[in-house]
C-alpha cells in the first residue's frame, strides 16, 4: 500500500477509538464528533455505544465498529456470535472480534476457526457488507501460533486479522508481528492496534503493512502530520 | 466476621482464580487440581472453561464460578445475561459479572440496575441457589459512585458487591474501598480481588469486611498462612 501523505487519505486508514470501560456518553458522542470532523474511517466503541454512535454518525462516512467477546476472547462461540449480531442490528458495520486465545496456545486449531466462523457467519447473514476483523493477541502468542491465527482467520472467510486488544498487559502492536501478519494472512487486511501513541510508530505500522490503525491518539496523530 | 487462624478456614473464603485469556485446558485443570487439594471454595474461569471445570471438580466442595460481560462490562445487558445463563448451564453456580460501567460514571443509576437485574433474574430463574457477584472496579469510580453501585446491586437482589476485575489498568482492591463497600453494601456480601498477592494483603482485606477474597496467589497465600 502507499502510504498516504496527506490528513484525508490517513483518515481513512484510522479506526478512533475508545473501548475504555467508565467512558461516558458524552465522551463517546466526543469521539463521534471528531470522526466527523476528520474523517475517520471508523468510530470503534464497546457495544453498549453502538445504538448511540450509529444515531451520532448517521449520514457521516464514518462507520460504527463495535467489539464481540472483547478483550479476553474467553466466551463461548454462541455468545460472541449474538453480541455481534445485535451490534450489527443496531448499526455496527464492523466487528472486531477477539478468538479464543486459550484455544490457540493449546494447540487446538479447528476450535479457533469454528469461533470464528461463528461471528462470521452470524454477521454476514444480516448484511454480507459487514467487516470482521480477528483479534489474536500477538504479544501472548509466538511465531508459530501467530501463522495459525492467521490460516484460522483466513479459513473462517473473515476480512482482517488484527494484532491486539490493548488491553492485554503483555502489550499492543509491534511492526515485526505486522510484518508477519502481512506476510501469512493474504488476502485478508491487516490492522494495527495497541500502543499505537504518536505519528512515528503510526507511520511504521503502515509501513510493515498494516492496512488500517486502531488508536485513540487519533486526532494528535493527524496534528503532528499536518505540522510534519 | 472472625478471621480464620487455620488454612482451612481460609480457603473457605477464596475464589481461586485464573482468568487470563492465553490460560491453556492445562492450566485450568491444574487450577481445579488446586482447589480440591486445598478445598477452595470457588474456581474462577473464563465462559469457554466453565465446562471442563464443572466436570473437573464433580464432586468435589469446590464451586464453579465463571464472569459475564467480563472485565469490561460494555457488553448489553441481555448479552450478559444469555453469557450468565449458559455458564450455569454448563455447571457453574456463581457468577461475577461487571457493572455497566459508563452509565455509572455517567450518572445513570437505573441503567446500571437494571443490567445487574437482567442477570440476577436470568441465573436465579435457572437456580435461585446460584451467587451474582457485581463487580463495580472501584478504581475508577469516586466514593460517591461506589455507594451509588451498592445500592444498584442491593435494589437488583444480587448477593456479592465486589470490587475489581483485576484487569483495569487504574489497579485493584484497595482497604479503604472494601471498607466502604462493608458500610454501604448491607446485606450483600462483599469479595475483594484485584492485586491481593500475599498473605499481608489478604489478611488486611479480610479485616476492612471481606468476605470472600479473589486471587491468583491463593497456594502461596496459604503457604505463607502455614509458614507464619
Amino acid at each position: 500500500m502507499v502510504i498516504p501523505t496527506d490528513a484525508r487519505g490517513w483518515a481513512r486508514l484510522i479506526d478512533h477509538t475508545l473501548l475504555k470501560p467508565e467512558a461516558t456518553a458524552e465522551q463517546i458522542d466526543r469521539l463521534c464528533d471528531e470522526c466527523i470532523e476528520n474523517d475517520f474511517v471508523a468510530a470503534c466503541v464497546n457495544p453498549v455505544w453502538v445504538e448511540r454512535a450509529a444515531a451520532r454518525l448517521d449520514g457521516a462516512a464514518t462507520r460504527v465498529c463495535s467489539v464481540a467477546g472483547f478483550p479476553l476472547g474467553a466466551s463461548l462461540a454462541e455468545i460472541k456470535a449474538a453480541e455481534a449480531s445485535r451490534a450489527v442490528r443496531q448499526g455496527a458495520t464492523e466487528i472486531d472480534m477477539v478468538i479464543n486465545i486459550g484455544a490457540l496456545t493449546g494447540g487446538d486449531a479447528q476450535l479457533v476457526t469454528r469461533d470464528i466462523a461463528s461471528v462470521v457467519d452470524a454477521v454476514k447473514t444480516l448484511d454480507e457488507r459487514v467487516l470482521v476483523k480477528v483479534i489474536l493477541e500477538t504479544a501472548v502468542l509466538d511465531e508459530r501460533q501467530i501463522v495459525q491465527g492467521c490460516r484460522c482467520t483466513a479459513e473462517a472467510q473473515a476480512d482482517f486479522v488484527k494484532t491486539s486488544t490493548g488491553m492485554h498487559p503483555a502489550g499492543g502492536a509491534r511492526v515485526e508481528h505486522v510484518a508477519l501478519l502481512r506476510k501469512h494472512a493474504a488476502p485478508l487486511k491487516v490492522k494495527a492496534a495497541g500502543g499505537i501513541r504518536d505519528l512515528r510508530i503510526a507511520r511504521a505500522m503502515l509501513e510493515a503493512g498494516a492496512d488500517r490503525l486502531g488508536m485513540s491518539a487519533s486526532v494528535a496523530v493527524l496534528a503532528q502530520l499536518r505540522n510534519a
